[in-house]
């Protein structure tokens, strides 16, 4: 029997009991961080020496070269060749997907014209070269590789350089063969805090990229909170949770099912589930009940569901939508009959999975939007990963000679207005 | 005489000698981080009370209530109206060329449907509420509200709250007059940390917002950086740059000028002109010392160029975009007869001006494009400020039963061999 905390929007104190719900701090513990610190210095003087030194401590895993811990091409081939054929299908099958739809979401580049001949617009340029960090041992997952790596590459990313921890020395297949599947273009054994500070100050073998992408445990987070500013990162995420809004009508074993898919992946997952029909709340309780002794990963599911899990009964869906803004979650499932209507309500989340047979598993691997999706309510200011985040503008302005008159008058005003002399004096050359 | 650092491309330690002119360190003051915690900690657990009290010690301003310290709408307009007919135009006309240009970068949503009736999409809405900082005192920078608000307007955010501290209670009227002008909704003359954390934490009076954007110093700096992730910041900003690279038929006088421009900023800004023509570094030199001493920010101006300028010698205008790409500095004139041709070659930039018409200081104020930009190279990864940083993405994922199918053969495959068995049952389930 798996107790789920239960909330009603009724109740006069569902407001602190929600925050309460949602709580969660990600203090950095003072010893991860001075260990980060010691870490990154090291690194940072002593190149690859260091990162040997590290990888030899922590991974267990000698070397006598930083060469010697690049995998080449033909590995990572192998690797792909090896799996059993309908792992390989899949597998080339999601890439496919996925890089079909993030092909839309390259930018362009755009300029316009004004009257007098002035031309003003963005010039959009790919990253260089990125890092990708995958975790090593349990979590590695090698939908993850798939999810950064192709959206990199289809920004135009020249290089890709992925790090991966292989503790023991003991490689992970399916790891290395989303790696051949999905272009990345080189391959370091390396992990921890010190990959990522190879990454982020170059050493003489691992080249210095411009943004690092990817999960990993506290030290990776803590390593690339520090060298953010030297380089680009992604979001640090927090624990993956999924909000399901649901009118009652789809199959309660389903929806069980859909809460246990999140709350496997970590203690510290949160599966919540809003209805406006209490003997549905009901329903999927005694199907979480009836279902979860048949799981593998029962341990890691019943601690997640008991601690952090929530069903929490509302109004109606208007009401649902509104709760859910408020929480704004990383996947949210609208297992409703008419999900359309509801879409243009929902202003935050991460992703949205719509209708009864969209599962959010789906959406994890294959349907092609980017599995990478913003946590602990950070939907309500940051997006997915996408292509967009391995591009960048830059603004351009070509000012003709009319426009800087007229410009050349403006600035100049404002400048002085300002105090800069040299600004308005700069523009007034150019008025002529 | 004001004697600038000269480099050679074909010095052979070239290298070495442009990243030892580059180097910048930002590290934070162990004063500076420890000062910010208390306060932070104070407005989070005190709210208003702690923010009237800060106020009060740092900025010499009492208040017997927040509401005190929020300025009426009619206050703004009346410091539009107050200010000189050309300067109020001016403003309005810079605000209404930033608008028309940032509305090109609206972000859509989209959909597409795949033959089996999966939908699959982005949903684009703006950030509901955000905080913009305003700096107090010196740095007061009317043009800085209107690159910081508009943006921010036109990507449809509801609420847009400025804070700007007024020591001694001095408020600046252009300052007021720009948030007039770019549709401000409300301001507190707060600053500070604890304006940072009044804006990410929510007090009785002030509410908590998305986003924090805006300039400002050391303290502001270190708190933005503190409570990212409980709201989005903008880019940390470091000492302002510009490159100028020069084919040697510009007037010398007007390159020293935009020199200048960058350099009265702020002693820590960098100004640095690339040309293959050494008479003409010479000919810029001269101009510096002639021009200099006429200069009312002289003296910010000289210690900025003799400490972080430089006149650097190239072999050709391809070597000199490839170290311009290197330095990927915030601001970059091509002051050349053919900017076009060169434009291909920038990879990295946060603005490019083109043409020898083109100074910075038309863009600092009213060409249109955002003057928020990526400095310290961070242009390798990050775009100017724009209406995308106001807008964020869901992903959009509606499954067709026959696509149900599809995806859920892949999705379960790859679920299996990662070990996440309750993925692949959730997608076993909708296989149907």
């Amino acid at each position: 029997m798996t107790t789920i905390t239960r909330l009603d929007s009724a109740q006069p104190d569902f407001q602190a009991a929600l925050k309460n719900l949602l709580a969660f701090s990600a203090e950095t513990d003072r010893g991860i961080s001075d260990a980060v610190d010691a870490i990154l210095s090291g690194v940072r003087s002593r190149g690859d020496a260091a990162v040997l030194e590290y990888t030899a401590r922590f991974d267990r895993l000698q070397a006598d070269s930083m060469a010697a811990l690049e995998l080449p091409r033909e590995r990572l081939e192998g690797a792909l060749k090896s799996l059993p054929l309908h792992l390989e299908r899949a597998l080339r099958q999601a890439a496919e997907r996925v890089r079909m739809y993030h092909e839309k979401q390259l930018m362009q580049s755009w300029t316009y014209t004004e009257a007098d001949g002035t031309v003003l617009g963005q010039q959009v340029t790919a990253l260089d070269r990125v890092g990708l960090y995958v975790p090593g041992g349990k979590a590695a997952y090698p939908s993850s590789v798939l999810m950064n790596a192709i959206p990199a590459k289809v920004a135009g990313v020249k290089e890709l350089i992925m790090v991966v921890p292989t503790p023991d020395g003991v490689q992970n297949e399916l790891v290395l063969a989303a790696a051949a599947v999905s272009g990345v273009d080189r391959v370091f054994t390396i992990g921890g805090a010190q990959a990522v500070a190879a990454l982020a100050y170059g050493t003489d073998t691992v080249p210095q990229v411009d943004k690092i992408v990817g999960p990993g445990n506290a030290y990776v987070a803590e390593a690339k909170r520090r060298v953010f500013g030297i380089v680009g990162i992604d979001m640090i995420a927090g624990p993956s949770e999924i909000l399901i809004i649901c009118d009652g009508k789809t199959n309660p074993d389903w929806i069980a099912m859909d809460l246990f898919s999140q709350a496997e992946h970590d203690e510290l997952a949160q599966s919540i589930l809003i209805s406006p029909d209490a003997a549905f709340l009901d329903a999927v309780q005694a199907s979480i009940n009836r279902l979860l002794p048949s799981m593998p990963r029962l341990e890691v599911i019943k601690t997640s569901i008991s601690n952090r899990g929530g069903l929490i009964k509302c109004g109606d869906l208007d009401e649902a939508a509104e709760i859910g803004n408020f929480i704004a979650p990383e996947h949210l499932e609208l297992s409703v009959e008419d999900p359309d209507a509801m879409l243009p309500r929902i202003k935050h989340a991460g992703a949205i999975f719509m209708g009864r047979n969209t599962c959010e598993a789906l959406g994890d691997y294959c349907a092609g939007p980017n599995h990478v999706l913003p946590t602990s309510r950070t939907a309500r200011f940051s997006s997915p990963l996408g292509v967009y985040d391995f591009q960048k503008r830059s603004s351009l302005i070509h000012v003709s000679q009319a426009g800087a008159k007229t410009l050349g008058e403006i600035a100049a005003a404002l400048a002085y207005g300002e105090g800069l002399q040299a600004h308005a004096r700069s523009a007034e050359y150019r008025e002529g």
